[in-house]
């Protein structure tokens, strides 16, 4: 769980940063889960976690406070005026950082990063992406334990494997631990995108030293990209700071909204299901899907909550300087 | 405990929610309470209770968070602006919510209510009332348990009741709870308000249901209204909000004001005292009165802390899902 | 460790409260440390500590809310506006305060402060002073520690004492708490300052009082200042509420920059090392002594969370009504 800066600090920018025995295909991982996942260790006894938020977001925050607590611990929430202040000396007084920035560079670990690094100069401590410009781990993991929970929905395939992924809009955060992670556990994706919205050269590197593009497909068509699909997943077409592009944005994804009619074209599994990782907005995904017997959304977002309290403990609690 | 909406989820949200055994004739309640207030215990042990004050109170707050440290839990204030933002799913991740609000509709319980429900989109969880436009449970209890800390002090009625409690002022919130609460206590009330003032329709409601509207009498002269008074009550004339009918309401109680003069003409108990739930302005009461001998003020305040733990523990410590 | 007002009650506005066996000479007290500092002690278990922090420091709140912690207790951060509101009552409900003020006489132990007494109106609570205007006790601290740290670099001197000190710059709430610390440590002060800037009358009296005066050397010129300096100590020249008077004052301390020259041409010990309480403006010292190996200034801010620690552990934690 190493980054390459700080081989002996457990960082967590992206799961592409996650290996073995972390992230194994599909049968293996969620045996690993069932005896992983004996909550609440009191692991962070004592101990404070900073909640470095320039990018601010209540449900976030709360999964975070409430899993510190849990673990016996503290998260110390500092919002975008606490951290202009305290940047050069935060980490060093905390047992780990969980961060949410808007663009990735405010996060990346790096040994000339004041906030990152103490006072002694090269005390390095864990960082937790909890979301960048980027990446979003966190939410890919609540995604993956949602899966597993409903593997009962999934009859035609057998206990959740594999699986058939489609997503349909805008090539961002949530998308890109898609594509680092899904076809590692042997799932397919099937991605449709407006052509100008592509995952950044970066993102697309890790993609492909993993070995991940070998099972992604990839076009323009919505209806296409659902063919098969057994999981059909969205997110806003408009993130935060794009706010000006919003209706050049609106016109690029005409098409894009996810309804039960542009599955029936496409054909996707007549089984099929629907993650969101909220808020949501009504032109990406119409209130019959969203809200309907389809829709994993609620205790998708509920797993935010079990998946930080489970890196907290993993990165946070079980690690000393 | 239970409201009418989740029978198994201990909200609160006004005193004429409880019954016995929590609420007994005077003698009863107070070896009760002698026997219940075994305090702390450390019931919010790895629980996190939420704070949603959407309208400001320091003193509050501050009984809450350390109520909920000496519970061994933790308290997690949110203001206006990360309500907003959170409101769909902060219920679900804690152990309780102590809500001040502005309207009581936005604290009513209700399976519609996003806030209050959690993102499985059915479980409940309890909800105390900080403070709303109808109700001030808390406040209530810390009156009474602060006229039972000083029942020496009405020797001729022996151990803290019956007695007769004046209420001299604004019919708002705190009248509301005395209304449905003292009278099921054996003690009588007597009420002056302006006419233009009185309890609303679904307040009155609840003191009927109870039984609890035959011993109360209520007038328009405060003089009347002290006569045999052990006790003389008032609060704020204009709350949060109503700052435009300032001088309308300043003109609407005139004579209104507690002083000893008002409570010698009107024939109180010789041995008076008074209570507020604080801040106050002298209009209300006079310093002679506020700062002086008859005045219970200060360990009324102090007692707000108690109570609250001792609801934290019994509403949110004791109960799972 | 008692202030005046209240003899029983652990206060402290500066370390000239402290008398042994708090504060020994050098090899005394390097002693008692190594038996006192056990910590984390669970002191502070189910305690809530306020922080009232009139003048914001990310810093300080961190060093704080992570001391709480591994005190098995809770500090509640509350910024100006929660203050305005709550000053009557915050006292009463916690365990200490911890208040970073602008002027003394906000966070002066007073039986008439409403802050500082509760709501029974005498019941007294340990105060420490976080900064003011006129006292900065624990930052002295924090440098005490890093001296004996850093014995092993002070050879000539031998175990860290005594030391020559000198302080280059305005005379503010660091340089007070030097003026009645270091002499009593046997560490001789030599200082330099314009003339318009001295320390005000009622610190000087403090000075006098502890016979600190004697060891004392104040004049103005920097480079008679670090003649034989073991260590040099600087400070902003511009404190926060000053930002008006910011040119007349450059222009006073023309000349006060800490560079290697300035040391070199007064004569300081060759082998000076360099401590700042940080955040530092290039005018006051140069990059080369800032970054350089003299510069004791980042295990020096390190240390600013460990003293906090022991004196919540001590004032706060061993403290009971």
């Amino acid at each position: 769980m190493a980054s390459k800066v700080h081989k002996a600090v457990p960082h967590l920018m992206t799961l592409a940063d996650l290996t073995e025995p972390w992230l194994l295909p599909h049968g293996a991982l969620a045996k690993k889960h069932a005896s992983k996942l004996k909550l609440p260790s009191q692991s962070l006894f004592n101990k404070t976690i900073a909640l470095l938020f320039s990018k601010r977001s209540t449900r976030t925050r709360l999964a975070a406070e409430t899993s510190a607590t849990l673990l016996g611990g503290r998260a110390l929430f500092l919002g975008r005026d606490d951290i202009q202040l305290g940047r050069a000396f935060i980490g060093g007084m905390c047992q780990g950082i969980f961060a949410r920035v808007g663009e990735h560079s405010e996060i990346e670990v790096s040994p000339r990063s004041p906030t990152y690094v103490n006072s002694r100069a090269t005390r390095p401590f864990p960082v937790l992406n909890a979301l960048s410009s980027l990446w979003h781990p966190t939410q890919i993991l609540a995604d993956l334990l949602t899966l597993h929970e409903h593997a009962y929905l999934f009859e035609e395939n057998g206990s959740c494997g594999p699986l058939t992924v489609a997503y349909v809009g805008d090539a961002a955060n949530v998308l890109h631990d898609m594509l680092v992670t899904y076809p590692r556990l042997g799932h397919k994706l099937r991605i449709a995108s407006p052509p100008q919205y592509r995952a950044p050269a970066e993102v697309w590197r890790r993609v492909e030293e993993l070995g991940c593009d070998k099972d992604i497909w990839w076009g323009e068509d919505p209806k296409e990209a659902v063919m098969g699909a057994d999981v059909v997943v969205t997110d806003t077409w408009i993130s935060m700071g794009q706010e000006a592009e919003k209706a050049e944005r609106l016109k690029a994804f005409e098409g894009y909204q996810v309804t039960e009619e542009l599955c029936r074209l496409g054909g996707a599994n007549p089984n099929w299901k629907f993650m969101h990782c909220l808020p949501r907005k009504p032109h990406e995904v119409d209130d019959e899907v969203f809200y309907g017997p389809r829709s994993l959304v609620f205790p998708e977002a509920d797993n935010r909550k079990w998946t930080i309290m489970a890196l907290f403990d993993n990165l946070f609690g079980r690690w000393t300087h």
